[in-house]
């Protein structure tokens, strides 16, 4: 008999069959012991009764602790008050190894004590709904992309010049040289974008932030999408049909799990294009008279951005930063240049930012120009420059956030719980 | 009329069209100009009789240079000798910019120049449809594990501690500490399988290797799928499906892209599982029976691969490789323990290893053993050792690079051209 797996086990109703995996809780009860399997892909309840298995394997069965791996074949019953709907009456089973003490027992642990263990944290349920919501929003961001004409490119890792400014670079050793971690695959995103149109790129981005906020990881994933021929609107309207979307599959393929993380639903049930949008100084003013003491011309924080999310039940766009306080390349407004052509996608609930990105400046001196302004070395700006000498366009792109869109979706605190392995400016372990 | 694409041109066959491009050849004869537009979909050719548009834009047409770029409106012509079927009868244009003196001119330029210039490079239509290829090879590999029930699971790039051996790592200076480049995710792919039964990372992975080989990039991307309860045949099994399903995608999304690269794809439709297997003791006699001295316990180099890939017509396995040249993890075959249950696959026509993996050893003490044995920092394998200690299970996976599978799809010589930006001992610009 193959072996299958919890997920498919309503397939063999009435059947035997035949799962691996893990024990995630026992507990016995005189002649017969439940054993809560899990296997990666769902948990079952099997139960071993004295009579059908025998006095060895029950005694066998009655050794097995947390995290303890087995093999168990029986009978798949459906039980509606079961946990997935069904229950497994075991008539064999096959101890593959008994675990010492598991560290992580139902009992409250400190965050510390998690990160330590986040290679076995990682079989927690919470955990576990966590990341399949992070792996649907991969998944359903690029079907979207892949789907509308839009071509994968991986932008390089290891770069020779700063993207987003350059405090926050980490530095690696290259042979004889040095290189830096980048911080955005934009700048090649438009290289490609004039190549092949429509494209984006996926991978790991890396900040040497030393902020310790729950919103900052140093090594944390971006989508990034950058078109050509696009403007401002263009790419808000790209974003809200990209974000509505990923939220929608995400309703639709990983409900268990946002039961399981307690989400209220309703809330991202409301996410449909067109989201608002509010003008920076619109955005200023606004929180001027909810009382937050802000100038035009500063950045959000994140309890600005708080405030700014009161008013709105869905993402919204905040679009027009004052070009001071955005990086290099947007294009100036031409209505009121001291504006440029920028905006974020900000997350209601209180979330904030989830997506920057801009109209880029197309024009070959004006760039020239704010290069020199941001006292950028210019020589290793002389490719992107050359995107501006041959056949240079109006376009523009956005990165998004997968680990701040899953920490929204999941309605959870941090960031550093919505990927695998977080690193950060006290952590790189394990 | 909202633009479309030159892919999507056949939708307004008899229509007016309104395309945004760049200009990649032109010739005029008379009062005829013919303008061959790409707009990163496709290629079209324009046509601006001096009838049509009238005698100031047929002038402006005229000082259109290589890779100048404008927007086109004019009526849809099926034309069967036309590239693409389609041709363009122009009524308007807008030019948006006369490029300067285009560097890629089509007479022949030496691969440093090109490489030095690969953000324009990737405009030519040999780089258009390798790369158009390589994303199908990503967008197909996850489509299938997705689709088999694996979790897409990103494993983290800055890691404290090797995987592939220590002299290959990459240095980053990580605040006040040191982190490392990360070789391969599949340490941690085997913490996630346990977690989720059947995982993949998916993401760039650094090698620092000094090989000038047409086979290395220091900068490569790589999918790792790794499987709970999996042995060796089990690994090779999804391998096979894997690769076979990659190669059906490409023969069937990009067969204008292969028939571009002149690439024989009767040889790629020969590829179906299931793949033939050599044990790597039959692949040194086959190798010493071709002349080739060749002792065992050596690593087969790439001539050798290319002398073993003479005799299959599709990829092949080569499995249980001598323990001592393969990595500390590997599980020793239980029938040959000098042997370990190791497998490459090896692509055909002299390209050979574009898969490397195995099974994993699943036994603490022998595990602490090897890793004592190749002096490895035992502390910074504690986590790891935690996976053998809390519910251990056999498991298996492997790492398929993409470029290398790529150039082999391709048919192309090497593996620089198979990525965006490629990084070398002696490149990392642009």
């Amino acid at each position: 008999m193959a072996p299958t797996t919890i997920s498919e086990i309503h397939r063999l109703e009435g059947q035997e069959a035949h799962l691996r995996g893990w024990v995630y809780n026992t507990r016995s009860s005189g002649k017969l012991q439940f054993i809560l399997v899990r296997d990666g892909s769902g948990v079952i309840q099997a139960v071993a009764s004295l009579k059908n298995v025998g006095e060895e394997l029950f005694q066998e069965l009655g050794r097995l602790t947390q995290e303890s791996s087995l093999e168990v074949w029986g009978m798949v019953k459906a039980d509606p008050r079961a946990p997935g709907g069904f229950e497994l009456s075991i008539t064999r089973a096959k101890i593959v190894q008994i675990a010492q003490e598991y560290p992580i027992s139902p009992k409250e642990h400190g965050i510390e004590f998690l990160l330590d263990h986040r290679h076995l944290w990682l079989r927690s349920s919470l955990q576990h709904a966590i990341l399949r919501v992070r792996a649907e929003v991969i998944r359903s961001a690029r079907e979207y992309l892949d789907d509308h004409g839009f071509l994968n490119m991986d932008t390089p890792i290891l770069t020779p010049a700063a993207c987003e400014g350059t405090t926050t670079l980490f530095q690696v050793e290259y042979f004889e040289e040095f290189s830096f971690l980048t911080q955005s695959g934009q700048l090649y995103n438009e290289a490609t974008a004039a190549a092949f149109g429509k494209v984006y790129s996926f991978g790991p981005t890396f900040r040497a932030e030393k902020s310790k906020t729950r919103r900052h990881l140093t090594e944390f994933w971006m989508l990034e999408p950058e078109v050509a021929y696009a403007g401002l609107n263009d790419i808000m309207e790209l974003e809200e049909k990209l974000i509505e979307h990923i939220v929608g599959r995400v309703l639709e393929r990983r409900a268990e799990e946002l039961k399981r993380l307690e989400r209220d639903t309703s809330k991202l049930e409301k996410v449909k294009a067109p989201f608002p949008r509010l003008h920076y100084a619109d955005a200023v003013k606004r929180l001027n008279e909810k009382g937050v003491d802000f100038q035009w011309g500063g950045d959000f924080g994140a309890p600005d951005e708080a405030v700014l999310t009161e008013d709105y039940e869905t993402p919204f766009f905040v679009h027009r930063f004052p070009s001071q306080i955005k990086a290099f390349y947007m294009e100036p407004d031409p209505a009121d240049p001291k504006h440029c052509l920028s905006v974020d996608c900000l997350a209601p609930e209180g979330y904030g930012e989830i997506v920057g990105g801009g109209q880029r400046i197309a024009d070959y001196d004006l760039l020239l120009e704010r290069i020199r302004e941001h006292k950028l070395p210019e020589e290793a700006f002389e490719w992107y420059l050359d995107l501006r000498r041959y056949g240079s366009v109006p376009h523009s792109g956005f990165g998004i956030g997968v680990e701040r869109t899953t920490a929204w979706l999941c309605g959870i605190e941090h960031v550093r719980e919505c990927i695998p392995f977080p690193r950060t400016i006290y952590r790189m372990k394990p």
